[in-house]
């Protein structure tokens, strides 16, 4: 037991941390390089607006949890600086910027105002007297503006003919509201994340299939189109220890039951029979999905599932939660650590072999790896397993 | 020789066009069914434009090219008049509509408008005192107002920053002039497809990598971004041998050679050397491609490369395009010809098993699998090899 938790904090603290401080930190202009390949050399250097917000985020959280490390400090706000100055328009936030902040892709989607919220939210627990708290809570109700039609007038759909509505909008929105509690207050974040726990539980489970549907009607229906058979199991994984941590939060013991239920039915679901390790995606028909990475291996996947599975069994002591912790434990540092060099594979694929051995890119940064381990080392060191 | 002539006729005569003639037709709504499974089931009923428009392209080409059968231009259409009544709006094609035609997504992009232009081209020289002329000089001249800004209000590249433009977009216009010849003129197509074939050479090839490159800066310039390394190699092989299309239309001998040259270098660098097959698509400079499905071996990559080394050891006497076109036929009939079922695999994994065994779908059609097939058919037929 100590052991492992040893085995979280430490890969944590020697290994993956270190690896962003010194590679991903851009000294010339700011913000974060996102584009580093297996040993931390920069191979682009366009900056992804959520990678920026991610990574913010994360050393400032390591900041408010673990020890008040300058070096976390300076890297949160000099992040949060570039940010601010180069990320946005008056739409929202862009999806990608240049290395000097020129804007390249355009604010489409809402996601980029969530994790600039993020991002300002912990920096703003730390520094309470900046500028941080009044931007985090502009960039939050810059997400909530958003909400009703996340893409605007980027939206492909036509109007009408399929309304469809999108979990991630209000998935997302759990998490973030959490974090933002200092900012936002302790009476509006528990009305928040109530409302939002009721929305996923009634709209985007489907109990005839078991699982979290990625997009449903607009009246909450099952729509039966490639998009409305979409499931995502690590997806909804993550999303049920968000729930699980709005649970706690309400003293709220049957969302955590549920939550954890639905862990498992993810699970079950999403495990690759054959080749071990969990589906990025799925049809719910076992139709085919419309991309075809669908049965490639994520790191985040895994390891939000590990947070999901180990916070379910802690909460409920249902040993079957304990014992997909133990088999998603050994997959995950048997395929994703990497053996050579710091931090950890991303990219598998279905047989588990690495596709891409980058540690950062468009989708990954000092984000899903270290959260998972923070939160791991930190609920082994409250609860015995 | 006679013996391979004929297994490409007979594999598109016997096995492949039954196929679509049985399954693709909706008798209930008209158009085609582009969801389809390993047997032909279908398995969802969105119509995907882009396939419409191929599937009454490939029909009417049957009927123009092959024999006066009444059920191929009945086929074509039926489906012709379905695109017509549902398939657009003032912008443009519809990138997909429901069963029944209601709008699903929006004319964001002009390929869809190309492929209906070249299914109402060809229809149109099978029935030339029809509204199919007309239909298709409009819907040709709706593709070119868009030739400069093709995603138009969609478009979320921000514009100055890092101006760039598609290979596809004067890579598909090759093929569509060429196509349209009877609405458009031979002298019109003439001076187009001359133009195009310079501004490709100059442009899109760049000589420092020695292949085509997918997008390059609004100047021509090379852009070391994501989006600037990106190469796809049967994207290449099959403007190639559109390249060869007019140079022989131009009698252009030195255009032939290079194209054929152009043919060799993108299968030398595409090639799997590992597992054979042809690599999806791939970063110039050996960094990462954006997505992750670029090892994946598809179906319309290795039917382009089969044609493009075919024409050119035909026209060039170059014994390596011979031996190319004998190792991808090959592999081409290995692994995607389905041994139970009518028609063939379009997906493979880097491995070369088949990924999803549908026979239709999103991007999948009656239409690069039937096209390889005539074309090798009668050019086996046209020459010795």
């Amino acid at each position: 037991m100590k052991e492992l938790k040893n085995q979280y904090r430490d890969e944590l603290l020697n290994n993956v941390m270190p690896f962003w401080l010194e590679h991903s930190i851009d000294k010339e202009y700011g913000g974060f390089l996102n584009s580093l390949d297996r040993d931390g050399t920069v191979f682009d250097t366009d900056k992804w607006i959520w990678m920026q917000g991610r990574a913010v985020w994360m050393f400032a959280t390591l900041y408010n949890q673990v020890e008040k490390r300058q070096e976390w400090l300076d890297a949160s706000c000099q992040g949060a600086e570039f940010l601010s100055r180069y990320g946005c328009n008056k739409e929202g936030y862009y999806f990608c910027v240049t290395r000097k902040g020129e804007p390249l892709v355009q604010p489409y989607q809402i996601f980029s105002n969530a994790f600039a919220a993020m991002g300002y939210g912990v920096l703003a627990k730390a520094l309470p007297d900046s500028g941080y708290p009044a931007l985090a809570k502009e960039t939050f109700d810059l997400y909530l503006s958003r909400r009703e039609n996340p893409k605007g007038r980027y939206n492909k759909i036509v109007p009408g003919t399929r309304p469809m509505k999108s979990f991630a909008v209000e998935m997302i929105l759990c998490n973030l509201a959490l974090e933002m509690e200092s900012t936002l207050g302790k009476e509006y974040v528990d009305r928040l994340v109530r409302d939002l726990a009721e929305v996923i539980r009634r709209t985007y489970y489907r109990p005839e299939f078991g699982v979290i549907l990625e997009q449903v009607g607009a009246d909450g229906s099952f729509v039966d189109s490639y998009d409305g058979r979409y499931f995502s199991p690590g997806h909804a994984c993550e999303a049920m220890w968000f729930l699980m941590d709005i649970g706690v939060r309400l003293k709220d013991e049957e969302l955590i039951r549920w939550a954890a239920d639905v862990t498992l039915k993810s699970l079950d679901r999403g495990w690759d029979k054959q080749y071990g390790g969990i589906f990025y995606y799925m049809d719910v028909k076992d139709k085919y999905p419309l991309w075809l990475d669908c049965d490639q291996k994520m790191w985040w996947v895994h390891l939000e599932s590990l947070i999901a599975t180990l916070q379910g069994y802690q909460l409920t002591g249902d040993k079957r939660l304990l014992s997909w912790f133990n088999t998603l434990h050994e997959y995950t540092w048997a395929h994703f650590k990497d053996p050579e060099y710091p931090e950890w594979f991303g990219y598998l694929n279905r047989r588990g072999e690495v596709l891409f051995p980058l540690k950062g890119g468009k989708f990954k940064t000092c984000f899903h790896l270290p959260r998972a381990l923070l939160r791991i080392w930190r609920m082994l060191e409250n609860h015995e397993i």
